[in-house]
């Protein structure tokens, strides 16, 4: 057996990964939040001085990734290999966002799980001897997200409480083969999980098994208990997911709250912005990991973190063809010590 | 520099995993083709059983990897993760036909060239040092494909003789740390490469280019000329793009059409199908690879191959807004030797 491998599906990185450059860029409302002194850009302009929502998804991406790249005093040509992907149709926010760079590109799909498993990939391929900095891109754009997935924003829809906010933003994160940290240390892939929700307005409920499934297996594989991390953070799972993953460790006889947050409550203060269960998106986590997370364990704020990112794999097609939520969740293991 | 990066952009793989399985499942148009005789399961139906064709499409996929498991003598628990994508919005061709089997997954999105960037991902994690087993999966369905990205069948819209069928099936492969062969030997991840191409009915050309840039950089990378192959195979740039690409080799001063094949020419026989330009869909070069191609390997027909999968990564959205369609190439060389 491959000796990488520890336990049934967690992957230990003998050479880990020190991040090298980070950066999100954000729309007005984020920029509103708790963690706006975290952005590294926050525009007032939800198109980003293009012509539709789509582009202006593709322009946070194109800011974040410049950035980065400017914090980490790269060129494009120095990054040996790009992962990135979106929640739009066909991933086209990074295609177009990363089409310039002429970056050797791997797209993903992995819904709101994407920054995780981005991060994951380019931490591998770093670590497999592959290459010597590799980059995890991803976005989301509240606007184009609701035409898409739900109602055009002009139809005024209401939204159920247990809805989430799409969080509009881009986070890049630059891994490099050495660094003075923070490293990534382990990777958990997730597998599916479908509990059966079929409420599109519900993705917590949905998403928070798959975390489960992989924090548990995650904590089984290294053999540790939650305390082996100072904060144990999922992606999206918003008020009510967080709850249901707090409550399925509980029955364990685990109590997982108090090392648990989520970038969905963090990103956004329910008490006075208008977000329902929390916010969304593969640019919720992203921009609070390479953000808040990241520059607080430069801070010392935290030495070990498990980023969890959750993704809700269903289509507006499969839901109206009456299937439920697949979800999926990555767990990838930060570290202030190599 | 990672001594596993050779040249610009090209892995090389110091321990090259083995194909253990690999199978196919396509529709009738296909089963009426010339390359009837190397796929695993033909099927006359297109629902396959199913009430939808999005169902179907998921439906191949399962039937793929059951065949591709069953030839590997292996349970879905013995392999240690998937890399899986395909056409269909938030990939859900793949998610739900993966939905059961409780394998680590990785989602991928490449448009047409998800089966080299899935088994390239595959070979990689392998390589690594991560897993033993991994497998690559796409799918792709005529009837989806075409109501999502152009228009629903009962409109009865002409095609022009630029427009590509896209193939109704499934591949699966299996890729494992040992065995004998055929081997990955080196993978080339392509850059989004746009010539300005606006046509979503002409999608050869938009990606010819990118076959092209990806082709040219990883027989640059390695230093060897196009006669290190006995067959350089494209996904399915189809009879227009195939030319433009010969063409573009040509202007170099090398003669690849005695070399080059294309996935999308070899499925249909365009003399007695109707499938205009050729076929195309992630589909096309899962079911030639995992049929035809590794086949024709084990019979010793051919001993290297450089297998370059083609996607033209656009949406209807991008299209409707007047973008352009960015192309991208992965390119996953494949021997007999160890």
């Amino acid at each position: 057996m491959s000796s990488k491998l520890i336990g049934k599906q967690t992957f230990a990185l003998w050479n880990p990964p020190s991040f090298a450059g980070h950066a999100c860029a954000v729309g007005k409302k984020e920029g509103d939040g708790p963690l706006r002194d975290s952005f590294d850009f926050i525009t007032q302009d939800p198109f980003f001085g293009e012509k539709s929502w789509e582009k202006a998804e593709s322009a946070f991406v194109k800011k974040a990734v410049s950035l980065a790249l400017a914090k980490a005093s790269l060129a494009p040509t120095d990054v040996n290999c790009v992962f990135c992907g979106d929640l739009l149709n066909q991933c086209t926010g990074t295609t177009f966002g990363m089409r310039e760079l002429g970056i050797p590109m791997f797209g993903v799909y992995g819904a709101c799980s994407t920054m995780a498993e981005t991060l994951a990939l380019a931490a591998l391929t770093i670590d497999g001897g592959f290459t010597d900095k590799a980059m995890a891109v991803t976005s989301s754009h509240f606007c184009s997200a609701e035409r898409q997935f739900r109602t055009p924003l002009e139809y005024g829809g209401q939204r159920p409480p247990s809805a989430q906010w799409t969080v509009t933003g881009s986070g890049a994160a630059i891994l490099s083969i050495d660094g003075p940290g923070p490293y990534v240390k382990f990777v958990t892939p997730g597998k599916i999980v479908d509990n059966g929700t079929t409420d599109a307005n519900h993705m917590g409920a949905a998403m928070a098994t798959a975390a489960y499934d992989t924090i548990k297996t995650h904590l089984e594989d290294r053999g540790v208990g939650p305390d082996a991390y100072d904060l144990i953070v999922t992606g999206d799972l918003g008020a009510i997911g967080s709850r249901i993953l707090c409550d399925f460790f509980a029955a364990d006889g685990v109590d997982l709250a108090p090392r648990h947050a989520d970038c969905g409550l963090l990103i956004f203060d329910r008490k006075k912005q208008d977000v329902h269960a929390g916010g969304s998106g593969c640019g919720c986590s992203a921009s609070v990991l390479c953000g808040y997370l990241l520059n607080g364990m430069r801070e010392g704020k935290w030495r070990n973190i498990l980023f969890t990112a959750t993704g809700a794999l269903l289509s507006p097609t499969t839901t109206q063809q009456g299937e439920s939520i697949p979800s999926i969740a990555c767990a990838v293991a930060i570290s202030c010590d190599k």
